[in-house]
């Protein structure tokens, strides 16, 4: 993977062209002349007025877009793998056997999903920077937060209906309010096995040609009724085709081709880095905790996905900051930037400290970085505890005003966190035993046993003895105790004899201490030297480029394409056949049974999967892939693993967005699944022949 | 950990002073000036031969001494763990229990246990110079291993109680032959319990203050008596002192202090990179796996410690060299030499192009740097595929002349892998076939499901069916049918139908191929690119200073000494009372029973641990602390945190070896073993009161 990897960043640095299919682009900011100019094609207001209104956001991490006038929402399994997951048991592993609602009645609500439709996008950069002009770091922060909570008060009027949230554009540069229509009666309606929708497993994962069905339906529900929308998806006719133009619509959650050289070089040395080492040993350990028995690898199987999907993605990244020849182009690049700003004197009196700036932020969170990560950052492994501190915390800030709150506590972001706080969801305690002693040997090793704080958590207890007594202790597996205390607010939360509660509660004043010093000497360092950096690149390059992605709505275009590698030409589509070639009966190279039955009604001749040059990057999971007329072509699953240096750049050369065709997904539907009401619902809604 | 190391980075490239006791030094090569006018102390030629007679090594990678007259060895708890746990069993584990053999004939045999003992050292430097002289890249290694193995072979003639060795020493400026006395018949005397050896477990690892009697005692035999030597250490009976001066005579295993910016970087990248991430995961595996029960935690316990000890050194390292300023100091430092070199015509013709041609080396590596990792440079985690291996390859290589055989099956290393193949360890088919399963799977992730290797590796079975026809058929368990196959030679080999011997007989072509490969133009280049280094280092800077270690017979000096610690001091002893005031009774800060039951005699204030200034590294584990009388002081078993940067550097201020105590030992065996026929016999030793 690595050498693939490699190779990207060497043609990388030198294959830029302004041509290029590349950018995540803001749905108010498209590149439509750029588009037009390549493609020969239209791309106007209202076209994406109806893309931004029939894509979805899902909260928790993820893209999807509406396919009916009824709500029915397509996304990735991988993307409704937690929700599958709730509403499995033992007896009845809907994530092995899959899903599928044959009636209305069926479809089964998912514990914690949360829509969001994005509806309206405002620019407030003006008021933003005008309330914070001036101000030194830490007011400038403050001062920023208070801004952003107001103007998204203000947009929400206070309906649980709406979220509302400001976005910072370009590091800072610019500030747009994102209103969102907020849906949580999801409900779960069709999701084939894991086995197909993860064909080919960890091995495969960011690798073509593929096999994948990874795809699931859910429904949005308004009033205890499927959502009526005008806005959505016809599914196209044709499918895709080779070279077609393709649009992707979703919401790419983080990149740093922005980032300052300083940034760069504390992600390669410490974030990166350790979390990489972290996630390894997690990793190793969840794999051999499954083999306690097939219970408990099914209640670690989701687990294991997302660490080995995260440690897949982020070793590729690390791989190119490692690269000398990358890091050398970006401080030559850097300085190039900086010699123009400190060449005009205006400018380098308004900007030129920017990036000794960012440098001292890092600084000052070395100062904090083991003891931030180990005790404000942390979820010890487990749920229960991550309820206790969500408890705790939210009645703490919740008695604030709005404004001075800790983020994750102002009102557009309560509906959320009241979702996953009251959630239903299965809670096993062998695995949040596990997990949690695991955590605090981590805690220990991070800090060293020495630690005043190591010594509270754990006083003279073995690791495994804490975790035993707080988890067996604990009521808060019970929603009702959970509620009674959030809705008694911080004085409930005092007189609580939980063991939990109490366990938080000695902890929270250090891991505030150490926030508060995050959010003061760091947080506030780099937002303000962002927006330096940023308004000096607009002073000097203009702002024909693209931001940062943020986890906004962003739309990219490109081409449905395959690419050369050492020479040889990977084919931009697989079929039914391959999956069936590939096939060895053995995890995680297994088809289910479904498919092993349907092999002779099915033509082995459909795609798919797909490659297409879409720039895009994780959140991007479940995005629509739509074609010139705005019809679904395919579903975004995943990338090549030459996308995966996408964080820092794209190559249209190699860099390949991959999905699912959206005419595989209809004949699996048709013939392996017999999905007869999804095929209909989506059938009505396509396009006219 | 990290914070600290860091700490040292930035100090270590200001404070080298030549003034400071740097250096593991040859015994043929001890700066005896300067250590008289830094501490009064005369150390002449009979002192070091003393001393380097009454060292020893232990083949596998640690060193030890010999403290009586009748071959009783002193090493560390963790240097003789193998043979510990070998002798151990699911209802009499001496790792748990410790073991001390009341009579001499209650000592028992270690299975694979070597002691060399050095006897002579012999400049070979022109002859194998001389041999290899003008030669391209292939041709010099191939004749540089040839020229070794002949004198190596001449110097033993042919005995097998002879171990010699030719070493490298500055990269190949210089060829020394090291003549050992080679003692196999070495049996275990006396080990206290795992929980005292390792009190403090991984948290305390490579921390101080600290209390470990990491101690143990071992007897070399010589036809079925023990040894008769007058080579040994006495016992002192003032023990160690604040200030004292202090030697450690011992093997450490491998520096990078010589090393050119491209191998750094190569180790920073790749190498150290890579084998972190490994041995994370595979240390959340190795910990997890414990959990299925007490055996499983008995027989995976020492592959736990020595992955977790490996782990947290090379974290340490990797993070100097992940730290920009020490890298940038190195290519400046680097730069300054070449300058000179390219300054002066001659030596510019000479030695211009070595870093060039490391750098070459280097690139060659990549082209098969996963392939030789997961086909040639791996054990698949199993010690019966290892057997497999071992055997083909001998039998294979043994035909050939001793010149033209890989390395590791030369004359001079036949015993030592004799011992290994033919000895009658315990081997646990449950642990061999999870790591085996593990480290399969780990295979097909680095080349890919499908890399041709993997295919054939795996074929349409998974790696956990593969590992368990191969653990479960073989008849390598049985050391007779091993003997049988090592005697039968390579026809013996062929016409067998162990599913193990057929399986390594499939893989070894291409991994020959993959050596070859490396050998020839990785290897040959590394090789006489470093001899042209150390040329040009020898031209320029002259011969004063010590070569990086090679795990043989070095000596440094230094004092019985603590440290500053941002701005704190911190002691260079401890005690007992310390260990008790660490003690919770829960592992690993749980003293055995024993301690517990004997604190009452114990005089508490006896100094347990001790931290002196001597450089040392990994494979000086074992080796003793001797003061200016060669009488022992201490015992090594590890270094302080700030040491770990010591692969790349020495800082007097804070880099620190940890010791156990001769007094402490002394006491530990009087009052806690009642050990009086080891007591009797060092202190019938010691020197006069």
């Amino acid at each position: 993977m690595k050498k693939q990897i490699m190779m990207l960043v060497t043609v990388l640095l030198a294959a830029f062209t302004s041509n290029a299919d590349e950018g995540m682009w803001t749905l108010n900011n498209f590149p439509a002349a750029k588009v037009k100019s390549k493609y020969g094609v239209n791309i106007d207001k209202n076209w994406l007025q109806h893309a931004m209104l029939s894509s979805a956001r899902i909260a928790g991490g993820c893209s999807a877009s509406f396919v009916s006038e009824n709500g029915l929402i397509m996304t990735n399994h991988h993307c409704a793998h937690s929700c599958i997951e709730q509403l499995s048991t033992g007896s009845k592993d809907y994530v092995a056997t899959g899903f599928y609602a044959k009636k209305l009645k069926d479809e089964v609500k998912c514990p914690e999903i949360e829509i969001n439709k994005l509806v309206e996008i405002t620019d407030v950069t003006k008021q933003v920077q005008d309330a914070t002009k001036n101000l030194a770091d830490k007011e400038f922060n403050e001062k920023l937060k208070a801004t952003n909570s107001k103007i998204e008060k203000e947009c929400s009027k206070g309906s649980d209906q709406l979220r509302c949230e400001v976005v910072s554009l370009y590091r800072g540069g610019q500030y747009h309010l994102y209103r969102y229509q907020r849906y949580q009666d999801v409900r779960l309606v069709f999701a084939p096995e894991f086995a197909t929708a993860f064909f080919g497993g960890d091995p495969d994962n960011f690798n073509f040609p593929r096999y994948d069905l990874d795809v699931s339906f859910l429904r949005a529900y308004e009033n205890g009724a499927p959502l009526k929308t005008k806005d959505y998806f016809r599914w196209s006719r044709n499918g895709p085709q080779e070279n077609d133009l393709s649009f992707v619509v979703g919401n790419p959650g983080s990149t740093s081709r922005l980032m300052t050289v300083a940034d760069l070089k504390f992600l390669r040395e410490h974030t990166m880095l350790d979390s990489l080492l972290s996630q390894s040993e997690l990793r190793g350990f969840l794999n051999e905790f499954a083999k306690r028995g097939p219970e408990q690898k099914r209640i670690v199987n989701g687990h294991i996905f997302g660490i080995e999907n995260s440690l897949k993605a982020r070793k590729g990244r690390h791989a190119v900051l490692m690269d000398s020849k990358f890091m050398d182009e970006k401080i030559k690049a850097e300085k190039k930037f900086r010699d123009k700003v400190n060449a005009n004197p205006k400018l380098k009196k308004l900007y030129g400290d920017a990036w000794d700036e960012v440098e001292a932020a890092y600084k000052n969170q070395m100062k904090i970085y083991y003891e931030l990560d180990a005790i404000e950052r942390n979820s010890l492994g487990s749920r229960l505890y991550g309820i206790a501190r969500n408890l705790v915390r939210a009645t703490t800030e919740m008695a604030k005003p709005n404004e001075v709150r800790y983020f994750e506590f102002t009102d557009a972001r309560i509906p959320q966190l009241k979702q996953g706080l009251l959630s239903a969801a299965p809670i096993y305690d062998e695995l949040e035993i596990a997990m949690m002693e695991y955590a605090l040997i981590k805690v220990r090793e991070k800090l060293g046993p020495d630690h005043a704080m190591v010594k509270k958590m754990l006083g003279m207890k073995s690791p495994e003895e804490v975790a035993k007594e707080l988890i067996k202790g604990t009521k808060l597996r019970d929603v009702k105790v959970r509620e009674a205390l959030f809705n008694g607010g911080r004085k409930a939360i005092e007189a609580s004899n939980d063991p939990m509660i109490k366990y938080f509660l000695m902890i929270d004043p250090e891991a505030r201490k150490l926030r508060d010093y995050y959010e003061e000497n760091v947080e506030a360092k780099l937002k303000r030297a962002g927006e330096k950096i940023a308004k000096a690149q607009f002073a000097i390059f203009g702002d024909t480029t693209y931001p940062n992605a943020t986890f906004s709505m962003r739309i990219s275009y490109g081409q449905v394409k395959g690419w050369d590698e050492n020479g040889k030409s990977v084919k931009p589509f697989t079929d039914f056949d391959g999956a069936f070639g590939r096939h060895t009966g053995r995890e995680p190279f297994a088809l289910p049974e479904s498919w092993l039955d349907a092999k002779s009604k099915l033509n082995g001749k459909t795609s798919l999967n797909f490659s297409s040059t879409n720039d895009i990057i994780g959140g991007n999971s479940g995005s629509p892939v739509i074609n010139k007329d705005a019809e679904i072509i395919g579903l975004v699953f995943d990338g090549n693993i030459q996308s995966l240096g996408g964080d820092y750049g794209y190559d249209e050369k190699l860099n390949r967005a991959v999905s699912v065709s959206s005419n595989g997904m209809m004949e699996a539907l048709k013939q392996i699944y017999s999905a007869d009401r999804i095929v209909n619902e989506i059938s009505e809604s396509a396009s006219l022949p």
